[in-house]
């Protein structure tokens, strides 16, 4: 058996046997639920290979199953070869999960181990409801010998226009009326977000792992990890004891909540299973309040999103402009090196902390993989034809973007030209849409998808997520997806536009904005929202098939464009911005 | 005290006295869960005056309230006057429900009474959750001296295309996959379905009222009520005991449900909860698979309802042109004169059962009530301007219709011609529509409605119901409307397509065609859907503002202009054929 995988696979099997486990389940995940967990709780990828953002395990004696989605199928075929472990697929009609697989072949007297830490009580106590489900916090511990520990980097504080105190005070206020003496969050940006904190624990994610109890009277932030000794981290904690917060170590969490008699607040989505079979005291589970409230952009935040939009805008332009001079110059440029120029340009800005997500750079066919993942070694090298697609953002102090742009880069075929432009009609669509107030994304998202739909054309992924200031770039929780989420659009909500087509083995199309929620006026209908752009950059428009748009799509287009050019020019060299004024001027 | 329902509810408060009742509930619905009941059981109508089609009253020893929505608070505040009986409004943001309102008056130990068999199980069991309610079957019967009996019309067979043997043998089939041995049914359009059975027990709804147990070996239909002595009904009812279904009296199901044994599928949101109260044996609870069946018609149902849509077109057509020669010389017709014309247009055609609702005529800011009851007596007379609504249908042996047209009965205001363009695009935009399968009415409604939410208007009922075949006009599973049903359209569902525009005191408008689900052409981005009209009759244009459609519309509107008139027309007298040419000219 040379493969690693299969041996480390084996390895977890002698565990299993001495210790009479006949399954084990290792989710993506990490004790914080994060959608993005640190290299440390990447034990998927160490057991089996596959580095897909998101996959389960589960191992028996007799086999080794990954549960995935239609992403990443092509991808876990590939990894997952000669490691002995089968592909399962989800998101599809004939899916079979793993609480129904495992109940094909196990009973309530068979035991099951899972990682506690790893598993969301919601999902565990489902598991737990079937089978004999024992919890092993770090599970494959003892055989990931060289397992990194938990990340430990520099906490400093933010300042997005409301305090610490008015955040506590306000969820004290939240813990009254449900009758609870306090709340534990797990869900790292909630932390964030509740504390005015950052750091960079995990990779495109300004984060701290720790966990934070808040009751009436107490703050207590689970935060410590070894011995922290940088001026920023220093001087933040000094702040936070300053104003009453306790802070102590991460490990110590299990050991409050065992003791702690008070009625308390959990979201049993987000807190692990771990933690959840400590709980001592009287329990309240429901949703956390914090990510409703987080979602909505105080106007300090909104300031700051709209100056970090002009100023990544900035750096979008002179991104293109370099691209398009570059390959008209003939020089030699790879998908990998268009990225790191973007991310060059995005450097440069102040308060710029890094990526909001691994860029993009996809050209031609590597495009019609949504989550294409531009390689380091060997990129392919871009050609003067057909259609480049870049997805990409930054983290800033004031905010986080999120931006796809498709451009041709020489001549393209009338497909490619209609793909274009329809995705486009589908974005302003969205752009332009005006609802009532209480609308939920998903009840608009066929507004955008109608332009591709009447053309038999479709996209596999949503059409929007919320952003979070400068935290996750994916937030709830908002969205506008296939499957009906009840929550409203409310003004100061952010929401992305990102409907594309993806042509196996061809090309690929997707046009991203983020865009803000915001009052309409009201008439004697009612109260009216509508979009506002947030993100400031041109479409080209010498793919585009002007007949394909009407005269409003064409109004919105160019308006647009003039607001890019007039906001973007006065900051932008000479030469980019005559050559911006080329590139908007009007169709 | 002089007034008949203050006097009702006292003699009710007697009866509550006498039997230390804290609280009785009365329900707006039947033991059928009807969305529409027999005279038998408008028991809140006769203990408050209030003849909305949907409210629920409360009453204790000190307290008396109706419940009703949005559609009924002008009039229920009318015919509540002096009954001291106070409005609860229901559908607005602050509403507080039956079971809320409840508990912030009574505790557990209070006595709550309800009409078991007026109350759904799902529904009741959420009050003996918090209270303890006694189930009292026909509740007001004892002071309801004159009350009408369980309604009691000729049976008849209908030939759908599927025998009941074909039908009863897909539920056995159902049965075994659910590990059941009978299935109790209780939704009236559900058992008429099934046995290919039809009356006139309910106005405009063509049900026999009664409970259908379906068993493996067995088939159980409690109809017999007194006498039944008309020969229709004895055929049907000597066929049905040819072919092994037995006869038994309507009343004897709860004893029958006591004694049954086997293991019963029933569906908690139809049965009553007198009935389920009774259940001797095993149960599982599930949502009814009869309705969804039921809403995908089969071929035999569809030839069915493309035949009466030309003959209900062409008394639409002969209606409208009557309408506009006998205003032109100035003849005197109210709203009440010209429902009864239509109504006799259609009675001519063959296989007319009556209508299949009762036709909503209003001219001017009547029109502005979406649900506005057209007056027998002091009708008001249709004067030659502004806009008329008529929103009306038919029960025929092969199909129900529903349609509304609104049409300029001479000069209209600028408002008036927006409102009503923007309707009719709105309207196109549904019937243009593609989408993916799978998608649920609710992904689709923002389509339709988006042309009215960009010029800040909207309007507060569903865009979309389904359609029986010669059964309710309402029907479910499927549905068009803001909340968030997750049931997919199916190839071979209708769903009506009416959006409308109604302006408090100047007027309405209302666009209504069925649509056909049906299957589009598939693509490389998987199978698709779209729609077919089955309503024929033209869209009025002269009161089209053209400037507000664009060529897409245009072009949909003429091609279902040369549908209607190529169609109809060789159905039509000449001088209406000559006239629906003029109306169907190109735009």
């Amino acid at each position: 058996m040379d493969n690693l995988y299969a041996q480390r696979i084996e390895s977890l099997r002698e565990m299993m046997r001495s210790r009479d486990w006949d399954a084990v389940v290792i989710t993506g995940s990490d004790p914080h639920a994060s959608e993005y967990p640190a290299e440390r709780w990447k034990q998927v990828r160490w057991l089996t290979g596959f580095t897909g953002e998101a996959g389960d395990v589960v191992v028996t004696l007799d086999h080794a199953g990954l549960w995935t989605d239609t992403r990443y199928f092509i991808q876990a075929t590939r990894q997952l070869e000669g490691t002995g472990v089968e592909l399962h697929k989800t998101r599809i009609p004939e899916q079979v999960l793993i609480p129904e697989w495992l109940q094909s072949r196990f009973g309530s007297d068979d035991i099951i181990a899972v990682d506690g830490l790893c598993q969301s009580a919601s999902d565990a106590s489902g598991l737990a409801a079937r089978f004999n489900v024992v919890s092993i916090p770090d599970l494959l511990g003892s055989l990931w010998t060289d397992r990194p520990a938990v990340p430990q980097t520099p906490v400093f504080t933010v300042d997005p226009g409301e305090s610490r105190f008015s955040k506590i005070d306000w969820i004290r206020g939240f813990l009254a009326d449900k009758g609870c003496d306090g709340i534990l969050l797990s869900a790292l940006d909630e932390i964030a977000w509740m504390l005015n904190v950052r750091a960079s624990d995990i990779e495109y994610n300004p984060l701290v792992i720790s966990y934070l109890l808040i009751t009436r009277d107490q703050v207590k932030w689970f935060v410590l990890k070894q011995e922290v000794e940088d001026p920023d981290t220093e001087d933040t904690f000094a702040q936070l004891r300053d104003e009453g917060v306790e802070l102590l170590p991460y490990e110590d969490v299990a050991m409050e909540l065992s003791g702690y008699e008070g009625r308390l607040y959990i979201d049993p989505a987000s807190l692990n299973w771990h933690l959840y079979s400590q709980l001592g005291g009287d329990v309240l589970e429901g949703g956390s309040p914090v990510g409703l409230r987080k979602a909505v952009k105080n106007p300090v935040e909104l300031d700051g999103f709209r100056e970090v939009h002009v100023q990544d805008g900035v750096a979008m332009e002179k991104f293109l402009y370099w691209l398009e001079k570059s390959l008209a110059a003939d020089k030699r440029i790879t998908e990998w090196d268009a990225a790191v120029k973007l991310g060059q340009y995005r450097s440069e800005i102040p308060g710029y902390h890094g990526d909001s997500f691994e860029t993009i750079s996809a050209w031609g066919a590597g495009a019609a993989l949504p989550h294409y993942i531009t390689p380091m070694e060997g990129a392919p090298v871009l050609e003067p034809r057909g259609l480049y697609l870049c997805d990409s953002g930054g983290q800033y102090d004031h905010g986080t973007t999120d931006i796809t742009r498709t451009v041709p880069l020489g001549e393209c075929s009338e497909l490619e030209k209609e793909d274009y432009t329809l995705v486009l009609k589908a974005h302003i669509a969205l752009e332009t849409a005006v609802f009532p107030a209480g609308t939920p994304g998903c009840r608009v998202d066929a507004v955008c998808r109608m332009p591709l739909w009447k053309t038999g054309r479709n996209f596999g992924h949503g059409t929007g997520h919320g952003v979070g200031y400068f935290l996750g770039v994916h937030e709830g929780p908002q969205d506008m997806r296939q499957n009906l989420n009840a929550q409203p659009l409310l003004p100061g909500m952010l929401i992305t536009d990102e409907p594309g087509i993806y042509r196996e083995g061809l090309h690929g199309v997707r046009h991203e904005n983020i865009l803000l929620c915001t009052e309409a006026p009201e008439t004697g209908f009612g109260r009216w929202l509508r979009f506002e752009s947030l993100t400031l950059c041109h479409f080209d428009t010498s793919a585009l098939v002007p007949d394909l748009l009407d005269d409003e799509e064409k109004a919105w287009l160019n308006s647009y464009h003039r607001r890019v050019f007039d906001t973007l020019s006065p900051l932008l060299p000479p030469d980019v911005a005559a050559w911006l004024e080329e590139k908007t001027r009007e169709i």
